[in-house]
């Protein structure tokens, strides 16, 4: 049914046909997620809803906005994306996430937590603006409910004066678990929803905000979610309401119902091969140094067991803080538990890291405080796209006084820069990708804002690259190099701020090369740039221009981006030509 | 009396003792803002209550934070800083904001607005973690709560368990009067005061949160603030508690009573002198754009006037958006609305703009949509200090994919700008001081990423400078330099995104100057860096170092950073020798 269907069939469906049609996206979810990776729990239990929506309401000409993102594929099926689905989340194929280039029914790019009431805002607004009549609708999770920016949103409806619909997809999940007041003050409700009066009492926050209340339902019941959308949809005549239905993350695939956070995200790339993440170093380590160090603590915005630190929050959940999606909470936290003479650790995606920007400049380091960042899936992440690539983060820490940064070239070394953070009484940032692959036979001594030659010191050219992915990409090119004669000196930056300044003057003589897993501008490369300006010494930065980077397999899209083995190869070889 | 105040007389004041101190202290508030500049309306209201805070808490050891900080002079003059307190906002002089390094009284530094309770929940987590016994208390305005790092911690505190006090200090102000639904709420607990069970009804939210909720009380009545502060302490042994006071903006002087927008900051510097400011040719080239272009909406997040948007806001209501201090939100919405055909200009400090980071990269710029910053007081700011300065927005903007940079080197051109801005159909990035202190003569058509040569291109040297303090500085050097018949080209960076490569190319053989009023890192002399990195070109860079900027005048403060006439005459000088 899935393969014919357009507008007017799932107008006019009738329930078994409804249901017939969700058990179809939701066969097409499994198989694709499991051959090409991508969010499978979270769409498998949004499937009844968003069927009802396109039964119940009008798109494109209405606007839904997925918070986040990782729920929309049942809706890129109906909206005539069946045929590319098979290219979910591949180069050049569809976005696991809604792509406004992609399609006109996906009206509102989003990837991070807490947009969608904001954005169905400003929607709503321009169409008022406009005088058109059309429907708004934000689907949102309890998780993402969290952020603060719901908050901002929902206290400017009644300013705005615009009519919206917010449906608060209620499964109890964050990746982790939900956490925090509201989440507690939403299972109230759930537990209440029997007894309106009660219910109904409970409900009076949204009212304050200006939203009817309406719940709590099924949302994996496709007959039930369908009514009460029809209802909704007269009521968003003349108010905005909020809708909030129960559903079970990974509905109707049993694996996936008992083990929501685990299958989360399905990953491909990532299952193969003999590889440790460095997330394990991370919880291993940091538990550990925990055992002698009662000032270590570790904070994380939602996602603990991905971010490697299950362990440590279960060893010591006196000193474990999850917060939920709240990355700017989490990091002042951090800086003011610090202040107390506390150790933090957060622990966070590079991608998401971007939350906390103004934080990391004046709460923790315009106060020098010793909170360690561990910067996870930092570089190109992959499939997910441009909304979670982590090759912003040395650009935008680069720059902020009184902060270090650490870039191990394996996980080995990892280990010891968390050993040399738990000394280190400033600011300090590590980054990291999510995998690591090799162990460098080298290691030596962590020594802030100290280098490393890896093969030697006598080569013509120089290449400065930092982390693992750099690190191999340059020993590989001398090693090919070196079948041409051509002698090439790498160099482990493990540190990118501060620069190694003497090794840099060493290297003055060389011919520089720098290699990096970051954009360009305020990355490695950069700063060194910057080093050298007043010399007249000529720098080759191979890192990402000045665009946006889209989703596809973490080597081809490093290898689009100019960085890779052969372009390296090539650059040196034309020189020497 | 406040002479010779200490910890144990405070303790045993009396009441009349204690208003008379509070008299002593508001009198000095008044005469040192009318000399030094500084936050009058915020500090005259908060007398009483800081007063009170020091009669019943047991300071430093009982920790206090401030929100934003700009209500905290009574606090400095009640904890030894009276002697100091003339060189308020003067280089190397006491902080208008809370600083721990100026004192054990002050915990934690603020600046910037919503942090305190999260602060406040790792200062009491850290101190239940070492087992210690001690007071926290955040003390935070209305404007403040709206915005959404507070909801995050309210999110937090049951899951962190830990004791404090939040105080609520509620003046109806947010600079701009406060706006929103929290807002309309606390108007109804204050009106419902008296009557204690519907105000307990109404209370609900805060007890979700799980605060005990006390209110609403006079916070400029000495006796009966001390008396809920010495009742609110015995509850803190058990609970956490929300005091919602109410006090006066400006309280004790007529005139910031009357006009507590305009008295919020009072600034001497630039009251001085014939100069415009920006911000009123803003108003003025936006009022009048919107006249034909229906697409423009502004949006501000609560300092409409300031940013010179008033007029705007009252001839175009409909298209006017104060959404409070809520920068995130406002970044989106204007996204948002440029998806459906408006284009919205988002008016906001620098350092304000740092909340916005994420929101710009990826709902502004990864979209690609059509929606112009006008950043205010960018560069160095003056007397607020680190925490205000707006050093950064080079930095945390230049590497974002999409965004075009412009800075405007007079009024007119930035005039010239926003009319540019108009028919521009992707995300731009306009940033502009406080003072436009002169109109060049040379003014010539805005082409995007074009820049101007100011005088003759024949120059030995040739200077690029940014925005009009940079360019003044460069051509009051060339002209210093003629004299010794040093030729030096000026050149406008009009765009510091795209960079004029045409000219850049053009500008090879000469000796080359980068002078601009941003930090190095990630600014215009980074990307000049980055261009000519291969060939092997020299550049000279005046640009802020590695470092927070402290308090002080523009001037003094831009010559201590590098960026003078004084040190671009003596380089090229010296190079000359």
């Amino acid at each position: 049914m899935l393969e014919n269907i357009d507008k007017i069939k799932i107008k006019n469906a009738d329930l078994p046909q409804l249901s017939a049609l969700c058990e179809e996206a939701r066969q097409i979810i499994i198989s694709t997620v499991y051959k090409n990776g991508g969010h499978l729990s979270s769409n498998l239990g949004s499937v009844e809803l968003t069927v009802a929506l396109h039964k119940v309401f009008n798109f494109p000409e209405d606007k839904v906005i997925f918070d986040v993102g990782h729920q929309c594929y049942t809706h890129k099926l109906l909206s005539g994306r069946l045929g590319d689905f098979s290219t979910l989340r591949q180069k050049n194929g569809l976005s696991g996430f809604p792509k406004r280039e992609e399609s006109e029914y996906d009206c509102y790019n989003t990837g991070h937590a807490g947009t969608s009431v904001s954005a169905a805002l400003g929607i709503a607004k321009a169409r008022d603006i406009a005088g058109k009549d059309f429907n708004v609708i934000a689907v949102i999770g309890d998780g993402s409910f969290n952020n603060g920016l719901v908050y901002e949103a929902f206290n400017s409806l009644r300013l705005l004066n615009s009519k919206i619909l917010v449906i608060l997809n209620d499964n109890g999940m964050s990746i982790s678990p939900t956490v925090g007041s509201m989440h507690e003050y939403l299972e109230i409700l759930s537990e209440t929803a029997e007894q309106k009066e009660k219910r109904d009492k409970h409900a009076k926050i949204f009212e304050r905000f200006g939203f009817k209340y309406e719940g709590v339902y099924d949302g994996n019941d496709i007959g039930q979610i369908v009514e009460k959308l029809s209802e909704v949809k007269e009521m968003l005549k003349t108010q905005s309401v909020i809708l909030h239905i129960l559903t079970k993350k990974g509905k109707g695939y049993e694996f996936c119902e008992d083990n929501p956070e685990a299958t989360h995200g399905i990953s491909i790339s990532g299952s193969s091969n003999s590889s440790t993440e460095y997330s394990q170093i991370l919880g291993q380590t940091l538990s550990s140094l925990a055992e002698n160090d009662k000032r270590i603590v570790a904070v994380t915005a939602a996602m603990t067991t991905s971010l490697g630190l299950g362990d440590f929050f279960e060893k010591y959940p006196e000193r474990s803080v999850d917060v939920g999606i709240c990355e700017e909470h989490a990091t002042v936290l951090c800086a003011s538990m610090a202040t107390e003479g506390l150790k933090p650790y957060y622990a966070v995606y590079s991608t998401f890291l971007q939350r906390s920007f103004d934080e990391i400049v004046l709460d923790i380091c315009s106060q020098d405080l010793p909170v360690t960042l561990c910067i996870d899936r930092a570089g190109i992440s992959g499939s997910d796209g441009e909304t979670h690539q982590g090759v912003f983060d040395l650009s935008f820490l680069s720059f902020i006084p009184n902060l270090t940064i650490a870039v191990p070239k394996d996980i080995k070394e990892f280990e010891e820069m968390l050993k040399f953070s738990a000394k280190f009484e400033h600011p300090l940032a590590i980054r990291y990708p999510r995998e690591g692959k090799r162990v460098f036979q080298r290691q030596s001594k962590i020594v802030c804002g100290k280098w490393e030659y890896l093969n030697g010191n006598d080569g013509k050219y120089a290449i400065i690259a930092s982390g693992e992915r750099a690190v191999t990409l340059a020993l590989a090119a001398a090693q090919i190099l070196e079948k041409d004669s051509i002698k090439v000196t790498v160099i482990n930056a493990r540190f990118v701020k501060p620069l190694d300044e003497k090794m840099l003057n060493e290297l003055q003589s060389k011919r520089i090369i720098t290699v990096e897993d970051n954009m360009l501008l305020g990355g490695l490369g950069s700063l060194i740039n910057n080093y050298y300006a007043e010399q007249k010494v000529a720098v080759k930065n191979f890192a990402y221009g000045d665009k946006f980077i889209p989703q596809g397999g973490v080597d081809e899209l490093m290898t689009d981006g100019g960085v890779s083995c052969q372009a390296i190869v090539e650059y040196i070889k034309n020189e020497n030509r």
